[in-house]
């Protein structure tokens, strides 16, 4: 699942000098969390004021809300994420960045995503990531294997498959921020050390 | 206004050893951003699990939900509110403690109180604090000018008339963050220089 | 062990007005790394202010303790602790708030409670909590064991017995910061297979 | 100036799984503080692997480098930045992120921009921002005042003159992280009474 | 006043193989919030042990004191401390890197200083670093005219003079936090315009 | 390896009240990340001024470079290096105080020491620290085998070999930031009983 499957389609967007009292209002008129911050042409950045931005620089300290303008509160510019970003992958995005929700963007804003849309609308109850990538992988190694054993150790379509096979390992053990004790490759070459030249995918790679 | 005017009052608790995927369930279904962990027993600590907790610890890292439980996800202890806080005060704690929400306790728990409530239900958008503390100083400060012009600079009662516009005046400083230039004492004591001696209220209030 | 029992029960406290001067001397006369600062009413919330905020926001400026007041750097709110809380709690409270010291509040202020009371009366030398929940856990299981032999899998009394079980260990291992890699009762299911559904807590809990 | 105009185009890509013994030696290589991590398919985000990174997480701790695999290492989703944003800007999102460089996407990577590259290629020594935000301001007030003079304070053209100044201003004071004590219009309004219900721009601008 | 003359001359230190039970003992005996962890050879790195890290790292997951080291716990290498830095300096360092307290190095190991000895020992009280640079200034200022006056504009003595005004002053704005809005150089030269290509410090110094 | 050996000896340095255009000539002349701010008089602090405290205060801001004073970026006084540290420690402390350079001092300032300095030049590509201490200990276990077993395990020196064993172990796993399951002398001891109380090392080391 990516963030355009999930994510808000209708953006409620403020201009930055508008004040807190407006920021407020529309918040509540349409319960969000967030509004975005228009751009001044066509090659500004966004900007993004949430209910956190106002709690923290606004009711805490007991400011008037009508004396205070957007552009004092917001983020500018703000991370923004594309549409094809995974589910999990804009979950770590937000929970590297200490964020809860930012404008989807293709050339122009068309969305937007929260932490709240990834926790109702996703499907990582369901099936999570984990279990993906470990079918996945076992399908992967089955592929290289096969391809092996039919066309030889040396064969070009060989080192492909197992390169894939690593890629996605090592973008397995991202995702859980694991260590791989041994890769399927390594297990593989301890199977049949005699194709340990020719699979010196590193080596050749960098070649 | 008070945490306890604009709380949640119906709290969905959940116990430690359930699994993430019941947590999300009930938020879920009660359209919540947290839980409360019930305690153990009486004298247990609260503790809370948000949406933000699962985002970070369980979604970005592909996890799956029916393996994690609540317990290694929640905050324990947790910060907990008491209901007579004023509203600025708890968006001031939620501002220094970098949290979203809170359990209220008055010896058990009545209530949990959200960024989203501050928003949405208090009267910080009509009646800041600030204007608030405005009109209560100009009538403090009369009232002192009033009492020592009647009973003497040498009275009790004005000596106590002016510690209150002090405090007030700390107390409206520091929820803005500022720093008072000139005390309204001080003001008063370059009008009236006589009565230094008397409203020396440091010397006073230590001796 | 809880914190009623290590606090320093004599608490100095300090107004929001007074000058840090007047704080310094304060702390020096009694020895103190904190005094707590008064409340304005009875509703108000307690501040505090420390010797490291004084060298973080006094002395690291070379500014003048006289001019400088009491609420232009004391923290308020600040967390504050229930008597109740066990020695561990508190530990893991000033860890995850990144504090050193707090009020200790039932109803009001009974004392202050720092990370030298709890290095120096508590003791977690002698028997640390790891070691306690360790027995504690053998004897309830021993005792669930016991009570389901008893009275069989689908008496109310071994599911009762079954569920303490679980949420002692998710108390230690939270405690801990540690995964279970497998529950008691998970062990318990693997020897008596039968009893599975009958002991289904998840079920039967939110049921 | 833009992010276009001052990034590196030539960009040096690792893949997940190499080690972090061929990574420093691309560095070393072509001089490099960041190598871009290669996506794994067309949809996959981007990662980034820095000096710093290798530092903190491998030399730190005298691991070996040729056992630590990129991965494991590296920051994936990374912060993207839009060839259009300007320098100030990028600035900006690198002070509030903690970053030090970003890889420069439309639609696919064309280039990469770090500290450095502004501080040496920008032209912010020359031309500051505030210098230029003080002269456009200028230039937007005196056209304001002269289209609203020409086609009177009820016209179209004059509330659409006197919108972008406040957007401008807006945008400058944001910029410099400064409240506005007073905008431009509302100097205009004090001087010109009679045009205050024309041009109260709040209202017109969200009816 | 210097660090040499408020530091703790008696250092109580450790081996980092040690258990926590031994260290927590070592403090409670000596009343100490920190202890130096011994170098292993004349080269080494000193290292530091504080109440602090035993509450975080130990008490707070409620671990065994006996089965836990000196080393898993410490800081090493930590920042220490030059005799001769000023009193408000290593407040601002402990400030900086949020510190408490740090050995002091002078070829080796001479004393400890923590945020206690300088609230407890050090002269910021009676004379702050604020008042002290304000009369220094002064001074400085005085002195630089009346040597200008006597050997002219473009003397090389009158030059110096204005030098070390200019550093001082910048030296009391960066204790203070503080921007000059004028220095005194500037206030001097719109006196004397005739003077300002003599004095146009900047050039002349990097000449 | 030193941070003698891989320090950049030539240091520029600058004064404080120079401005931000004159430090980034300096930096773009000499290709230089960092410039050291030169002390005001012998026992003065050094200061540190950046790339990126110029990019996160001046250039994020938009402000005149020409009209910013080095004094007010600058970190001073900032964390100094030890021309001994080893390389690895030096790693350590820029990750533990988050910073990429610190000047080096022995007395007065020798050199500069960045993170490129360590990536660049140092050996821990070819030996890092965790093989360097693998091979340290297996040889200096055996020698304290050998000893114990031709002098007993009574002696003292028996002792003393076992101790440097020790320490050596809580160093490499220190470095490692990882727990010691069982230390060779635990190992030993469960080979040889009888000499349990002759190398009860804890209580003889602080008998």
């Amino acid at each position: 699942m990516k963030v355009a499957d999930i994510m808000t389609k209708t953006v409620i967007t403020i201009r930055g000098h508008k004040t807190i009292l407006e920021a407020v209002k529309l918040m509540k008129e349409y319960e969000l969390y967030a509004l975005i911050v228009e751009r001044r042409h066509s090659e500004d950045a966004y900007g993004i004021i949430t209910e956190t931005d106002i709690i923290k620089k606004v009711t805490a300290y007991g400011k008037d809300p009508k004396k205070i303008r957007v552009y004092e509160v917001m983020k500018k510019p703000c991370v923004v994420v594309n549409p094809n970003l995974s589910v999990e992958y804009v979950a770590r995005l937000f929970a590297d960045m200490n964020i809860r929700c930012a404008p989807v963007i293709r050339d122009e804003l068309i969305g937007i995503i929260s932490a709240t849309d990834i926790l109702v609308k996703s499907d990582f109850l369901e099936t999570p990531k984990e279990v993906f990538f470990e079918q996945e992988i076992e399908r992967a190694v089955a592929e290289a294997r096969r391809i092996c054993n039919e066309k030889g150790h040396n064969s070009q379509e060989c080192k492909i498959a197992w390169d894939m096979v690593e890629e996605l390992q090592a973008e397995a053990a991202h995702q859980r921020a694991q260590r791989l004790e041994k890769t399927a490759l390594e297990e593989y070459l301890e199977e049949y050390p005699e194709a340990s030249d020719a699979l010196d995918l590193d080596n050749w790679c960098s070649g």
